[in-house]
């Protein structure tokens, strides 16, 4: 179990900092946490005596915000490459959901959600928004693995893992909510309704009022692919978004999964209702199911983020990666190369999906903003030379960061986890997956 | 200097083999190398004494055919994030050129294309197909960091680095050849004619017939962005492509780069002509050039590769990235998760690179064929579980590359590099890069 140690102090020396996206960058600085928050940082010529703090050496290193991934259904990890290359429908009725109907348990849940903390921490991820079954097992993962989560229990009206009947899933959901609400100051419990096309209005509405109950986001997926429509349950409007609309569903509390198939108006429902939309690049084009239009979101006012879908579907949780493609992939889509900019995909990763989750000074280096950071190892070919803090989007990988701080605790150092077993979530993981003939 | 140990040994046991695109993955193996040659493989069961041969142990690891990179500006490291998010013209015209044309030297174009190797290198590139100005400087870094490599001498009809008067152009090409054709096995010298827009007719005739005589492949890019028909010198036909055709400059050993704007004539001249073409889905994405039609190219029966391009409009170097970016970028243009699965994007950075760059026996694992192989280390949670060796092209980064070997040497083991000194590399590289504002 991980325990926050709240009074200890943490200084990094002589490092480069990216503070926030806009910002340039930092050199030759250092920076005290001190228990889980930043306390300050500066010039190396003014650099403080704190003999009682843990020293970091940053010579030839950046620190960043830790990464925030905005969406992710971490269980399923385990169906990782299990079958590539599939049309979204085929894929899911054929592969996903006839895999997930007979393999997900509350161990499996909790093995695979714990493998993919240890992919997101080793890849600069600090804070994770999930949504899954048995999401109990998940936080359980994350609390573990001290990762800062936003875990959201499922809701569906079909028969689903841990729940059995799906005349049930709000009773579940509200257990989920009490069970995990006020527990660790990291874990922000949330309700994930799947779709407008797996869920009734009714269910829609009873998810949403329990989520206001309990201050937190309702997320969705909708607009993903071109299809929807045809296979809403009971439509109370012309597009998954004016159903939702319609259903009074969307507010800013509400978190949209996907917007890719969106008209003028569905912009402007979302726009006016302070709705988010978590953008997931990766997996929109393994799935093929196309670019969504951020640029253009955003000019309506629309507030976007980022995320690395479930696995399955991507099939890594690199959110390196996620910012390189959102900011290449937009400027593909208009064929202008200046359509979204390296600090726009930063924002997105950040301080975006700090709003968009509700996270309180969570996504920059600041005074008094939460010590979720992340060390890269600039001493790299790849990353030579560097002109700008462009290249945390276009150079660099997961692969590059060395050491991960969240709320203050360090929980990777040097690549190597300070507490977890990472040896003992691939076995566990291996095992499960041979069922699917997994090496 | 690096010199090839013919006579050595190399024996990897108890690994896994991904031995060619479309076969599966074979567990449990062993991999023999004599000399420069893959001298057989099978099953742990009977591995063969070699007491002689120096041993690696490949449990957890998987071997693969080493990546090959059909299009680089390796100096061009130097201007890695210089201007990032402009469109191509002006990207070109009032940053690239310009800083072109002040500070290509010898020295820039050998400390750059070395630091380009050692990125390569610790991505799991084995072959480079290389185009720049002072290319026998080029030449040597690979040949001293112990790549396989196509340097091409680049032509052009403007005053250009160590060729400051345009109608030596062709002259100096000559030189380059008749330098480094036969020098080493490694290195099969090349022309890099720069484009139809900035070479005359008469300019890529003579270079054309200059390859022609000495055997060897004629690189062009072509078609790379919407606007080059307008910008053609002399047009000879109404597309770029219908202008080298008039010219007669297409054939099997011309291999023309980009290949995006392409009408069903100009393919049709392609395909005809046996020439092929090489995708660089990064640089394609990040200039917002465009996407490729590379199913319906292959279905023509033209015959399609991979590159990175310069890393100036990547912004990194990793052949992983671009066949990841290959595959997915084709089922998001034609909205079909099918039409380009992972199996063809690992057979273009391989056996397809190797059959446009007129490689023999190199791009896969069979006997007889060159030691150029890499190692991944799988046991990482990214790559976990594993099904197929989709994984490679979906989930696997070069981060991922572990060991590798060129031509029947260890040229990098376990991320060290056996002979480069890159931190050498790094160093000359970032005194270059001051002059622009670099750190």
């Amino acid at each position: 179990m991980h325990t926050p140690s709240r009074l200890s102090k943490v200084l990094i020396s002589n490092v480069t900092l990216a503070t926030s996206p806009r910002t340039p960058l930092l050199h030759g600085q250092w920076l005290l946490i001190e228990g889980n928050t930043i306390h300050s940082f500066g010039e190396m010529e003014e650099i403080p005596s704190t003999p009682d703090a843990q020293h970091i050496d940053g010579t030839g290193k950046i620190v960043m915000p830790g990464l925030i991934n905005a969406h992710n259904h971490c269980a399923m990890s385990l169906f990782r490459g299990l079958a590539d290359d599939l049309e979204l429908s085929e894929w899911l009725n054929e592969h996903i959901f006839p895999a997930e109907a007979n393999n997900v348990t509350p161990e499996m849940v909790y093995w695979c959600s714990k493998l993919a903390a240890a992919e997101m921490i080793l890849s600069g991820t600090t804070t994770v928004a999930d949504g899954y079954f048995y999401e109990n097992q998940a936080a359980r993962a994350f609390l573990e693995t001290g990762m800062r989560a936003v875990p959201a229990q499922g809701i569906i009206d079909f028969p689903a893992p841990g729940v059995p009947d799906p005349t049930k899933n709000i009773e579940a959901a509200e257990n989920f909510l009490q069970e995990w609400q006020n527990r660790d100051q990291r874990i922000t419990p949330a309700l994930f309704a799947h779709s407008p096309y797996t869920c009734s209005p009714e269910t829609l509405q009873r998810a949403k009022a329990l989520a206001q109950k309990y201050h937190t986001t309702f997320f969705i997926h909708a607009a993903e692919s071109r299809h929807e429509q045809q296979i809403l349950l009971n439509p109370q409007g012309s597009s998954p978004i004016k159903h939702l609309a319609a259903l009074e569903l969307l507010d800013n509390e509400t978190v949209l999964i996907h917007g890719i198939w969106l008209d003028d108006a569905d912009r402007e429902l979302i726009s006016k209702s302070l709705a988010g939309i978590v953008i997931c690049p990766s997996s929109h084009f393994k799935l093929a199911s196309g670019i969504a239009e951020v640029p253009e979101m955003e000019q309506q006012g629309i507030r976007t983020g980022l995320g690395t879908d479930g696995c399955a579907s991507n099939n890594n949780l690199d959110m390196f990666q996620e910012m390189d493609l959102l900011a290449k992939s937009q400027k593909l889509r208009t064929l202008d190369a200046t359509a979204l900019p390296a600090s726009h995909a930063l924002r997105a990763a950040t301080t975006g999906n700090a709003a968009l989750l509700g996270l309180d000074k969570v996504g920059k280096i600041a005074t008094g903003y939460k010590a979720d950071l992340i060390l890269l190892d600039m001493q790299q070919p790849h990353l030579q030379p560097c002109y700008s803090q462009d290249f945390l989007v276009y150079n660099a990988t997961g692969a590059d960061v060395e050491t991960v701080i969240i709320n203050g605790d360090i929980v990777l150092k040097e690549r190597e986890f300070t507490s977890l077993d990472v040896e003992e979530c691939m076995a566990e993981v291996r095992t499960l997956a041979r069922t699917f003939g997994a090496l």
